[in-house]
C-alpha cells in the first residue's frame, strides 16, 4: 500500500464522470490537476480545494499542456485518467467529430510519457462491442454500430498498443451505463425522473429491454481503485454486473414519486437497432482491484430522487 | 455493364501497389489523377500517359486537394483509390506514425463526398486480423498485434461506419502478401531472390509457415474488379487462396537459378510472435466481382526471375 497518496491528472473533469472522481481522488489527500477550457461554463462543478489544480488548456492543443505542466506543477503525477471525449450523447452518437477525439486521446498518452506518469486510465464504453445481447466480457468479439463505438475502439487498440512501446501501463474502461445526481437529463433514467416529478406521463416503449445501470459513486471508486491497483491489466468492463427490465426500473421509480400515476408502456416503438439485453461481466476488475459496486439500484434511486427533490446527496454508505 | 470508361483518383500511386494499379487502370481507356509529393523521388515509376494527370498534393494536406481538383479537373471522378500509407515496412510496424495514417484516410473519405464520387476503396491489411494462423475470413476476429495492424484495423472501422454517414460505398482491402518485378528487396520473398542471384545464402528460418503470396498483377486486378463491380459490400480479403511452405517457396526459387546451391533452413529462429499459418479465404471478392487469381506462384517467380535478370518483364498471361 501507499503510504503517500497518489497525485492525480484528470481531462474531462467537468463532465458527469470527471466531476465526481476528482471529488473521490481529492479524498485520497492526493493532489489533482485538472484542464478546463478558459470559455468553459461547468467549472462550477469543480469543488473549491487546496488539492485540487486548475489549469488552461483545450482538448485540441494539448501539445502545449507539458509546458504549463512544467511551470505549475513540482510533484509527480502517478495516474493519468483521461474522460475528455466531445459528443457522448445518443444524437452525436454518429457524428464525425467523433473521430476527432482519437489524435487528443493518443496525445495524452505522450503526454503521460513526458511527464514521467507510468500508468494511464482512458474511458471507452459499452458502445465498442456492439449490440451482443448478453453479459458481455471483455474478450467478447468488438463490432460496434455507431461512429461513437468505432472511435471508442479506435483510441481503446491504439493506446494498448502505444502503451507497450512506450512502456506505460495502459488501461480502458469500457463503461455501461451509469447514473446518479446532477446526471445529465437527456438519459433516460434521468428523464423519467424529471417526467414524473413533473406529474408528466414519460413516453415509453415496451420496456423489455434488460439495462445494467451502476450508480456515479460506484463507477467513480471503480477508476480510483484502478489507479492503486498493483497491476493495470489492458481493458477492463465497468458495470454493475446487475440487469433490470427498464420497465421494472421505471416502476420503482413512479413508485416512490406517485404510486397513482398511469404508466402507458409500448407507447413508442424500440428503436431500430434497439439491444435487448446489456450486462457486463465484471469478474476482472473485482479479481484486479476488488472493487466491487456498493448501491443497489434502489438505493441509487432513492438518492436522486432526494437531490432532484432538494433533500441534498447522501454522498456514501454508511 | 459502363459503355464509357471509369475515371479514378488513386493516392500512393508511386508505391509498388499504387503503380502497378495505375497502369491497369490507364489500360481501361479512363483517367487516372493522382497526387504526389513535389518532392518525390519516384515519380518515374509512373508511366508517361495522355490520361495519367499528376497533381502535386501532400499526404497531410488533403484539405488543399480539393481545391487542385476543381482547377485541374472537368471530368467526374467515379472511384476513388486510397493507398497512401506511411510506414509499411517491418521495421515500421510499431512506429508511433502508424497513428498518423488514420486523419488523411478519413480525410480521403471527406474529399470523395465533396467531389460526388460515390465510390472509395482503402487498403488494410493480414495484420488487421493478428495472428490467426488459418484460412481468415472477413468475418473472422480482429487482434492486431502492431500498431501498424491497429491503424489499418480503426481507418477500416471508421471508414465503414463513416461511408455510411456520408452515403458512399466504402470498399475495404485486406490484402495478404502481395510480390512482383519492382517490389522492396526488403520484404522476405525479393530478399531470397536478391540473395539466391548474387550466389549468396539467404539466411533463413526452419521455414515451416504456410504463407499466402499474391503476384502483382492479379492483386491490382482485384482492385480494378472491385471499382467496376455492381456493388461494393464491406471488407474484403485479398490473397491467391494459396498457401506453400516458405521452404518449399524458397526450393523452387533456388531451383530455377541454381539447383545446386546448398540451402540452410533453421539458422535464424522464428520470430518470437511468428505466424505459421496465413491464409486469405477469397471467396467473398470472388462472389462479388467474379476476380480470381491467374497467376501461380511458379509463373510469378518466373515472371520477377527473368526482370530481376534483365530479361524483361512479362505483362500478363496468353
Amino acid at each position: 500500500m501507499n503510504k503517500n497518496p497518489l497525485n492525480y491528472i484528470v481531462t474531462g473533469a467537468t463532465g458527469f464522470i470527471g466531476s465526481h472522481l476528482v471529488k473521490v481522488l481529492l479524498e485520497t489527500g492526493g493532489k489533482v490537476v485538472v484542464f478546463v477550457r478558459s470559455d468553459s461554463i461547468k467549472l462550477s462543478v469543480l469543488p473549491k480545494h487546496k488539492n485540487l489544480i486548475i489549469l488552461e488548456g483545450d482538448f485540441n492543443n494539448i501539445e502545449t499542456w507539458h509546458e504549463k505542466l512544467e511551470k505549475n506543477i513540482n510533484f509527480k503525477i502517478d495516474v493519468f485518467y483521461h474522460l475528455a471525449w466531445k459528443g457522448v450523447f445518443n444524437s452525436l452518437r454518429n457524428d464525425i467529430q467523433q473521430i476527432m477525439n482519437i489524435k487528443p486521446t493518443i496525445d495524452t498518452l505522450f503526454l503521460a510519457e513526458k511527464i514521467k506518469c507510468k500508468r494511464w486510465i482512458g474511458v471507452g464504453s459499452q458502445a465498442e462491442y456492439g449490440p451482443l445481447n448478453k453479459k458481455i466480457s471483455e474478450v467478447d468479439p468488438t463490432n460496434p454500430t455507431t461512429l461513437y463505438g468505432s472511435a471508442k475502439l479506435s483510441s481503446c487498440m491504439l493506446t494498448q498498443m502505444l502503451g507497450r512501446q512506450l512502456s506505460l501501463e495502459v488501461g480502458w474502461v469500457r463503461i455501461f451505463s451509469t447514473y446518479g445526481p446532477e446526471d445529465n437529463s437527456g438519459w433516460f433514467l434521468m428523464h423519467v425522473i424529471d417526467q414524473l416529478l413533473k406529474g408528466q406521463r414519460p413516453k415509453l416503449t415496451l420496456g423489455e429491454q434488460f439495462w445494467d445501470y451502476l450508480y456515479i459513486t460506484d463507477a467513480v471508486n471503480a477508476l480510483k481503485a484502478l489507479g492503486e491497483c498493483q497491476e493495470l491489466n489492458g481493458i477492463y468492463n465497468l458495470g454493475s454486473g446487475k440487469v433490470y427490465k427498464i420497465r421494472t426500473i421505471v416502476e420503482k421509480i413512479r413508485d416512490i414519486i406517485n404510486p397513482n400515476i398511469q404508466l402507458l408502456f409500448g407507447e413508442i416503438p424500440y428503436r431500430a437497432d434497439q439491444v435487448m439485453h446489456l450486462e457486463a461481466n465484471i469478474d476482472k476488475i473485482h479479481k484486479d482491484t476488488g472493487w466491487y459496486p456498493k448501491f443497489s439500484l434502489d438505493e441509487g434511486i432513492r438518492i436522486i430522487l432526494n437531490y432532484s427533490m432538494g433533500k441534498g446527496v447522501e454522498t456514501g454508505l454508511n
